[in-house]
């Protein structure tokens, strides 16, 4: 295991119930101003927000409203925030939503008690490590991201086409409330689309070095084949709690640090899904759901031992007399027909991405990360893009 | 999935050389005043105590020195540390051993900074909300309490013969460093104790309700596998910094709260260890393998699936034609079995229990928990005791 530093001071609420159940006490530790932050009113329909609205009221506290934060949230929306929360001298954000609401939010907690320029400052930079953000709590709505318990923001700055995130240990949210009834209302295509964004976490973590015994690889493994098993259960029943819980914690367990511990992690994926959406705001988890299998057949020769060890522990191919590159080629296998079985796009025309888009000017934006088995070059990600076709 | 709160506070450094990379700045955090407390002085003879001081020293820091914490730390050696700590207006305690310094240390954390009488408050009646500890930090030497990232504390009152435990988050240490090589020295019997430790905390939690898909018991599946190959590991080269690491990490993550989450957890054995271990001042963890075999086939019939789940999941026993019953049976067997493979004692007289000790009096001293699969009463206590003889 590599050394590393480990801390996460966020504190979850989770099951049936939460929000009715502690809520209001929690609010007792903070002053009268929230400003209450949410995407684009999906809650104002299936009553969460007159839940949130209704225990706000009760315990007395003036709400500052702020609407509208768009799915890829932009720095000129983070901006808009930060504005909002100074004027009204906001003592308290409360994020009800998804990742891209929880995104917005962290960065606006950050931005309302900092008087540089945070872009400039924080996502191009990094670095910065004394600063305090203004108190964060978050009520989940969708699952996925599993940014509720991680102090990391991405945001799209829609001037310059970055889509890019920091993990900062200062901006966890204090407090977290995870109800799985409130991921009910979640159109089938964003539930799919989460719980792939949470696979997803898990195996730009796993496929890094180091590869030897490792126990944060084991809780991937773990991690992987309950979201597999529990979205398929989830497709055909969206209002099986079991399921909706075990996705809704696997995708807390992908990003709140835990498996990332003594790992180099890589995140080239994401890198490549992030410049995809900066220039044609897809869909995250279908976005990674077209990239990730050719991503993955260009790698798997360099780390083919970790994907055969994907092939028999994660999806349970037998081994027989295979080799180490026929297994690996089959674990990769797996997890496309997986992406076909879960109705994931398979391709960026399936995506909307359109065909005369210029590929090579996003592929030549995108981060190389130093993560992987094989370093990418941006020749190869034109290429992975063109396979994706 | 049953609901639950979760939070954890600790700050972890983990790795070889964390000591010196770190604990120079953290303690830039804290005033002058630092206790220094730890066991029977094998940190004087390996090197750990010097590298400790010579931080504190170059960091200006006065150490008030408290040695001689024994194991199962004793209720009477906390409140001599409380009168210590408390006379000279500690800063800081600073613990540097294993799982019976970490606990008396918490213990002094609290009652330093508490009017009342913390055994009769804390440790007999629980439920105590509002204190604020002194500060601790945490430096393990010796890994399987997985205590350093709790705030739990097992002090054993030798007056009443009540050893036993309460779990307060505010306990939490501020800091943990977790070096590997630090474990090293520690004597091969006292290894193989702490991972049995280690592995009879993971079972507890496992086996106890809700027994649904449970993303918590899979990663309970990754760490039992990690803690079997890796002592495997450990007992033939002790300093195989890999599986060091994992039976480092794999004790914290037993303990840290994470895979009891969405369960009931049952520490039925634990009970029945702590009031052996009351009485006879056995090793913990040799105390729970000579009784955990012989619990698990007083209840293996009512939490058979269970059982059988842990015997093909855990061990890799095929499944073939046999029968739920006989497969819990054959996973209760393979932990026997592995139990004798790493040396721990499998009867009470191998564990240097006395022949003519009132079994039944220990029997009726212990509490009944309401998580496992089957409810004891002391009369089963007493035959399980008799079963191990």
């Amino acid at each position: 295991m590599n050394n590393f530093v480990f801390e996460n001071s966020s504190k979850v609420y989770f099951g049936e119930g939460c929000v009715k159940e502690y809520l209001s006490n929690i609010l007792t530790s903070y002053g009268d101003k929230v400003m209450l932050c949410y995407g684009g009113g999906s809650i104002k329909n299936n009553g969460i927000y007159d839940e949130v609205v209704s225990v706000l009221t009760d315990s007395n506290k003036k709400i500052i409203d702020f609407p509208g934060i768009p799915s890829n949230p932009t720095y000129s929306k983070v901006q808009e925030g930060i504005s909002l929360a100074k004027e009204n001298n906001v003592d308290l954000i409360l994020a009800v939503g998804g990742g891209s609401v929880m995104d917005c939010c962290k960065a606006i907690s950050l931005g309302a008690k900092y008087d540089g320029d945070i872009w400039s400052d924080f996502w191009a930079r990094g670095g910065v490590v004394n600063f305090e953000p203004l108190p964060l709590g978050i009520i989940v709505t969708a699952a996925g991201t599993g940014s509720e318990c991680n102090g990391g923001a991405v945001i799209t700055n829609e001037e310059l086409k970055i889509k890019t995130g920091r993990d900062y240990p200062k901006l966890n949210a204090q407090f977290v409330m995870l109800d799985p009834t409130y991921t009910y209302s979640v159109p089938k295509f964003q539930m799919v689309s989460g719980a792939f964004d949470t696979l997803s976490h898990i195996m730009e973590i796993y496929f890094s070095e180091p590869d030897e015994s490792n126990v944060s690889d084991d809780i991937s493994e773990a991690l992987m084949k309950n979201v597999i098993k529990n979205l398929r259960v989830a497709i055909k029943n969206p209002e099986d709690y079991e399921a909706r819980s075990n996705l809704m914690w696997d995708a807390t367990m992908a990003e709140n640090r835990i498996i990332k511990l003594g790992k180099k992690t890589d995140f080239q994926c994401h890198q490549m899904e992030h410049q995809l959406g900066a220039y044609t705001n897809c869909n995250h988890g279908a976005g990674l759901a077209v990239l990730h299998p050719v991503y993955y057949k260009h790698i798997c020769e360099v780390g083919k031992k970790k994907f055969a060890q994907f092939a028999t522990n994660v999806w349970g191919i037998p081994k027989d007399n295979k080799t180490e590159e026929q297994l690996a080629l089959e674990g990769v296998n797996a997890l496309a027909d997986f992406i076909k079985e879960i109705g994931m796009p398979t391709t960026l025309k399936e995506l909307g991405v359109e065909e005369n888009i210029n590929l090579k000017e996003i592929a030549e934006s995108c981060f190389i990360v130093g993560g992987s088995y094989k370093k990418l070059t941006h020749k190869e990600i034109l290429e992975i893009f063109e396979e994706c076709k």
